[in-house]
């Protein structure tokens, strides 16, 4: 059963158009990861926060994708990333219209 | 523009289908709430946890409904409660296929 990554850290920008442009080659590569379904991009400029919100087929897909996306923000620097996979309760979801 | 919500907390169950029976009540009424778009229940048995990633359409919105969760949680014992409303960078969830 599909799995949800919810990861956010400390982030300096650049935020909303500026990022997409700055992250577009990123964001195209997240698309090829292993068992990758989506991801919703999240920011928050005034708390100087940024994450995603994922679905992976798996929770080895999730825990494979995590493992790398934490080594590579913290090759940039980026420390106190938070991240938390978890199952999803689908029917509950489905009463609250989850696009799932 | 929309704003997502993402909680979790301490939690120790039910999970699965239990917790879709024992909270369908709390689901229905959520779909009332003021703004609300969607919500993902999230869950995990062996981290004692759950939560939930929200869609509201404005930032009142999603605050609002976090202060009355909020105190409704406390109200039943749990602590720890984190939570974070955030943009959603609209270009890049397209290209990663985000169901928005």
């Amino acid at each position: 059963m599909s799995k949800l990554l919810q990861m956010d850290f400390p982030f300096s920008g650049p935020f909303g158009d500026e990022m997409a442009e700055s992250l577009r080659e990123l964001a195209l590569s997240i698309n090829d990861e292993p068992g990758f379904m989506w991801k919703i991009w999240t920011e928050n400029r005034a708390q100087n926060s940024a994450g995603g919100i994922y679905v992976f087929e798996t929770e080895e897909d999730a825990r494979t994708y995590l493992d790398k996306h934490r080594a590579r923000l913290e090759e940039l620097g980026i420390s106190g990333i938070r991240a938390h996979i978890f199952d999803i309760n689908p029917t509950l979801s489905r009463l609250n219209h989850a696009p799932l």
